[in-house]
């Protein structure tokens, strides 16, 4: 009985370093194949291109594309298709970043550990590259020969459904409005379903692209859960983590009268919700058995950011 | 003699006539397009969709849709294709005027006649109206069933690079960095190449998506051509022109130390330049005689803004 339990805790030690090892292969895939499509500060506008790699490269966990990379070895999407979709997503969320980083927005002037863009660069020269690299991730899916073109054309309508104002910038849209008012959960759901959820959706969608409508109904399930949770998790890192871990100002949800699910619900509430949301992710994927692998070990990942 | 030069007159007066009536059907038509595709009001979140449609609705001579409707009409592109196309382009001007009025940029109180976004509204309602017009953009350009794949993918890469920064948001940024600077004729073609040129060539090459080679390369060069013009006249009129006949503030140029084509050339040499353009321009449309009428009428349009 001893020697079976060392076992299981050894496969499971083994498996969570195999998924690390996944994770760091992948982060740097993702970061390679940004690298390649992000314009060079050698062309002009240098400035721009400069600004554009400072705030798209070299930062974050990657989650989006992790989740893209995970949902493409389920459904066995073609590596390219998988690489674009993942930078695609990834710089959508870059821009939104820049742009919510600014003094009209959140006014944040610290962002992955560094200054934000329009800290290090300008106001101007942030607003440019928030919008330059939205237009680059429509560039990068609708580059030629990419995939087939109906595959491509689905997956711009995905994710420029996802970063609009149905969903992402919706989203912001609907948190500015909310500040100081009072929200209900369900409201505060909606808000985050669009700003975050949505563009995780879209990720884990881009990622399935070639999977079947069974694949594509489970992985969209685990998604809008891991979307919803992974906001739930963010609001209480920003009551629990200090801003050297997080990477970012802590606290600014208090401080800007923001409000978040530990506001609404309380501490301890949140975390059982998050748990929840984190339980009916798992259940989508289990007709999929160890195909959906490194789906389910981002969820704990995306978990145990916090507790 | 006289009769015929008259009867010369009369059908002159009748060719305009007949394409003010155009210009009217059509700049009623893209209204409508659009119209429709932005979100409503009454749909959350109701102020970012209201600030959309307050900067896209209503204002403008349209004149990238007039363009596009007529490579269009010379192509034989289908309506609906058509119509997505010019509202497409427009939306990708109106999120650019969008974001150049606010402060951090040109900083102009006046758009159209009208407040700009972010003096009817707020500043982060303005950013975040920008970011959602350029990705409805390409949200509509990639719906489900508006042409064949093909066509739609190579329709949205285009948009792409006409808008990012080898394009358009390219042009913004060396527009940034040359205030103050002196820079030649070559340098400040150039920019406005990308600037102003990129998104205008794209109205045309979208209306002109169903179009042969030989069209396709026709309707590119005078594109190109009329797109420098239109910058010509831009410059022109902002030295010549008042702020209610401009509809926005007038005399910004060198209020701001900006280079233009009139600081470089001067007024008399700038007007010369953009005759020339324009000629070369009507050369390109030459093989297509009365098919490329709008065009041509077009070409004329766009001079007459200021002479």
């Amino acid at each position: 009985m001893t020697s079976a339990v060392m076992r299981h805790t050894d496969m499971a030690e083994t498996e969570h370093q195999n998924f690390l090892a996944w994770t760091s292969i992948k982060q740097t895939q993702v970061e390679q194949v940004l690298n390649q499509l992000l314009p060079s500060e050698q062309l002009t506008p240098h400035t721009l291109h400069s600004a554009m790699r400072y705030s798209a490269l070299g930062g974050g966990k990657r989650v989006r594309a992790l989740l893209c990379y995970a949902a493409a070895e389920l459904c066995n999407t073609a590596l390219a298709t998988a690489n674009a979709a993942a930078a695609a997503v990834e710089l959508i969320h870059a821009y939104s970043l820049v742009h919510d980083d600014m003094p009209c927005m959140d006014d944040d002037d610290l962002r992955r550990g560094k200054p934000s863009c329009h800290k290090q660069y300008d106001e101007a020269t942030a607003l440019l590259v928030g919008d330059s690299l939205q237009t680059l991730a429509f560039e990068i899916l609708s580059q030629p020969g990419l995939s087939n073109s109906g595959t491509q054309i689905n997956m711009v309508n995905i994710l420029a459904k996802a970063s609009g104002t149905s969903g992402m910038a919706g989203g912001q849209a609907i948190d500015l409005s909310a500040v100081g008012k009072a929200l209900d959960q369900s409201e505060l759901e909606y808000m985050h379903r669009l700003k975050t959820g949505a563009l995780i959706k879209a990720a884990v969608l881009l990622g399935a692209i070639g999977g079947s409508d069974a694949h594509i109904a489970a992985v969209s399930q685990y998604a809008e859960r891991m979307g919803l949770a992974f906001q739930v998790v963010d609001d209480i890192l920003d009551v629990e983590a200090d801003s050297t871990t997080l990477g970012k100002t802590a606290g600014k949800d208090a401080e800007n009268n923001k409000p978040t699910y530990v506001s609404i619900l309380g501490l301890t509430a949140a975390k059982q919700h998050a748990q929840q949301l984190y339980q009916e992710a798992l259940v989508a994927l289990s007709p999929f058995g160890d195909q959906a692998k490194h789906l389910r070990l981002l969820a704990d990942f995306i978990m145990q950011r916090s507790f």
